[in-house]
């Protein structure tokens, strides 16, 4: 048991399930994760996911409310969430009541925004989005939420405005996995030099990426270059290109954690835009919050 | 039995193996084909594999030359044939002898071509490159040979100056079938219209293409967007990067075959680009037939 439990936040999404136990206060009383994200569940198999993860958070005799954002509210997800489309406020109604039968629950969805032209879609990002938002009154301009969807998103006046998403993550992913260059990239560690060169050849010269992605493959076969040495080039091209197409200027909020918002950093100083971090528990935490203090008599 | 056979001309790549029996006269007298390439073999399967579509072309009591282009010399492959480094004649020496266990056959692999800087590799489109230069003598300028690893091979003078590998048809296909878009994707069908217009769109401007693939999915959530208009979509995207980094001048000699040869000719006329056509069949079998020729002695 886990005395004090008020409420559950949590962030579901498409590789990894996060969960929070929160105050009456939104104090964070404990923490767990796992790899139950969307792509490994089907829709009756949430439930009990989730009651095996904060079974024993939960107080008796009175119903604890679960507020879930990301990609469970997906259409492959538990139940489908919607999209408010921008410019809108990051958060929003309406909310998806989630039936469960579990008497110690009470579940709900946020839903996540919408892009009419270019098409365009994101679930949880919104509400990293609208903690940012929280933890800096008055943050504005670019935000980049790095991932395997990576999310660009224009703000204004507490406002999204447009944003867009790129599968840098993904391609990143199926190249240095499922593709010919695969044989070559197995491994660890990082060579930042060949990461830094990469990002600044793509961003001088977006059309050659194209080119630069076979060679990874021909330098392994002809000049044995090393796997971290082409992992950190591969990376820094796709990079690259991300940033090329987004064309930041000014400052950028980064949204992140870990490695991935390193690679960032580095990669949009050397585009010459500074950043400001923000860690992504912390945003997610915040927007959680958020919704839970706007909606506390519907959740 | 098939009657008159001299010699097997062998076409083995990653996907596909296709055989011809050859009269002295270099005539086709018969043509076979099956998936089992190099992807699919261990190095003790080929000669089975290569007996089971063969045998019966076999003349009794002589022995009779297998000559082999493509990723069946590669390192995983059959035995590793080695590259040549360009600039170079599409054919050269070293030769690789196969050891084999079945008396009727003597195999031989031919080598690839390889570039020290961008580092890049070919195995099988030299041969097509040999044949194109075989059936048009004189033929110089851009040559591009479209595939799962498209080339495209500067000649001059009968030899290759310099070249290089996109991996458009891989990159098109890890898109489709394994990444996020495929759930909008799958199907039969081209949609012209929206080929044309993401070819042009992404010659017009090469970084944006970067932003353009995820709202491949988000129309498909959104808005419905059929699988035809999607794969042709994504087609055009990825081949119009391809142009754009292989920036083509003047008259272009397309190697290919079926659909993507249509793909490509159609792409380089959006691109402003005249081409000329040759079947990738008549292509390698005019490859291979020189380099029979070139070594009829020693192979």
């Amino acid at each position: 048991m886990q005395p004090g439990v008020e409420w559950i936040a949590a962030d579901w999404g498409t590789t990894n399930l996060r969960l929070w136990a929160m105050a009456a206060d939104d104090r964070v009383l404990a923490r767990r994760a796992s790899e139950e994200g969307m792509g490994r569940l089907s829709p009756e198999c949430y439930e009990q996911a989730l009651i095996r993860m904060v079974g024993d958070w939960l107080p008796e005799g009175r119903v604890t409310p679960v507020l879930i954002c990301g990609m469970a509210g997906a259409r492959q997800g538990w139940v489908e969430a919607g999209y408010r489309p921008v410019p809108a406020h990051p958060l929003g109604l309406p909310l998806t009541r989630v039936p469960t039968s579990d008497p110690r629950i009470s579940v709900t969805i946020l839903p996540g925004l919408s892009q009419e032209s270019p098409a365009d879609v994101m679930r949880g990002e919104e509400t990293q989005i609208a903690g940012a938002l929280a933890l800096r009154p008055g943050l504005a301009g670019p935000l980049c939420l790095p991932g395997t969807h990576s999310k660009w998103a224009e703000v204004e006046a507490g406002r999204v405005i447009r944003f867009t998403s790129y599968p840098t993550g993904e391609l990143f992913a199926l190249l240095s996995e499922k593709s010919v260059l695969r044989h070559g990239l197995t491994g660890e560690g990082e060579d930042w030099s060949a990461f830094d060169a990469a990002v600044a050849a793509t961003i001088a010269a977006p059309a050659r990426v194209w080119a630069e992605l076979f060679p990874l493959r021909a330098a392994f076969l002809l000049h044995g270059l090393p796997a971290a040495a082409g992992r950190s080039r591969l990376s820094g091209l796709l990079i690259g290109a991300e940033l090329a197409a987004a064309e930041p200027r000014g400052e950028v909020t980064l949204i992140g954690a870990g490695p991935l918002m390193r690679r960032y950093a580095r990669a949009l100083r050397i585009a010459g835009v500074t950043t400001r971090q923000i860690e992504a528990e912390d945003a997610v935490l915040a927007g959680l919050s958020a919704a839970r203090a706007l909606w506390k008599e519907a959740v």
